[in-house]
């Protein structure tokens, strides 16, 4: 595309322009219009995006790499929310407002930032854009839902089955506290439900 | 409005049109696109609006009375995810998916239900209305992580606060184990932090 400000986005950017093909139908205008206002960064394993507190002003897309929302409980122990690996969205959601979860790098992360204010304005001009974020918003707050709920409803070992299907490789890339604190349970106890979840996956996925 | 089908919309919508208006602004002609697809129904309490595992095809505006979502744990046990009281907007997010969890009326309800089908059908005609449901999921996943969030970092006591906060008078309406249920902790246990709740509630509030 002639019109794309190539010194924003000097990187291949078709796994987001799938990511937008996936809600909407774009004209070429309107995919440079969103690639203007996105931002190519790159975080540092262990760097964090978002604090705990900080006003939230954007949303990520990952392009590669591993980034984590957590929190910390009131025993004083972080607890995942939720991983973002290749081709995820990750964010606070309360744009404006101090952010609830803290989001940080598990691996050398390399992904695009999206302001929030700067995606307002260019609503204004394109309101397809207003049907591309209805329906992010609705898969994610789904999502989340689902996982909260199954955190609920579900044995650890089946918890571990979903994270396996959601995120078949990320278990070879991140250390295993990490997955038991997305499970909400102890490193201990995830080691003696492991091999019952893989047993469930297997299953799954035959 | 002349072109309101009045057939369909018998009572008075004026909270309605202001849960719009929160968040757009609509022409007389939007409103009544919208009015058109809204379909006012009656509870009685006890009666559900949706079952766990049925397709999701709705969401409900509370014009009087309160529904409850819940699911049941793997315990076996009813643990209320959300209160709709006046002026609320409830539904399960996963449209076209068995739905992940319940909806009940805890009292008389007269609800607005809004077919999923038919606002997709209305966003066509009418896009501005792809800006109201986005505003209207962030502001209900932000709750709802914010509510899940707060169950993990705040004492119960702190928790109770908050839903006082949030539902002044739900507490002389609705039966104490539904709130105890909402707060994930035994009846029991909340008679004893009650009274804390109440003076964090007053302090907040003074």
């Amino acid at each position: 595309m002639q019109d794309q400000p190539s010194y924003l986005f000097p990187l291949p950017h078709t796994s987001l322009i799938a990511a937008l093909a996936q809600h909407v139908t774009l004209s070429q205008e309107e995919e440079a219009a969103f690639l203007a206002i996105c931002e190519i960064r790159e975080a540092k394993k262990k760097e964090f995006l978002l604090h705990t507190g900080q006003p939230t002003r954007a949303l990520y897309f990952v392009q590669k790499g591993c980034l984590r929302s957590f929190i910390v409980d009131k025993a004083g122990k972080e607890v995942n929310l939720e991983f973002a690996v290749e081709h995820y969205w990750i964010s606070d959601i309360g744009f404006g407002k101090p952010a609830l979860l803290s989001i940080q790098a598990l691996e050398p992360t390399q992904y695009v930032q999206i302001n929030i204010a700067a995606f307002e304005q260019l609503t204004q001009g394109y309101p397809v854009f207003n049907l591309f974020f209805r329906k992010l918003l609705q898969n994610g707050y789904f999502a989340f839902k689902k996982r909260t709920l199954s955190g609920m409803t579900q044995t650890a070992a089946e918890n571990y089955r979903d994270f396996l299907l959601k995120f078949p490789d990320l278990s070879q890339r991140i250390p295993q506290y990490h997955i038991a604190s997305y499970l909400g349970i102890t490193p201990e106890f995830f080691s003696s439900i492991k091999s019952e979840g893989l047993d469930l996956y297997q299953q799954a996925i035959s």
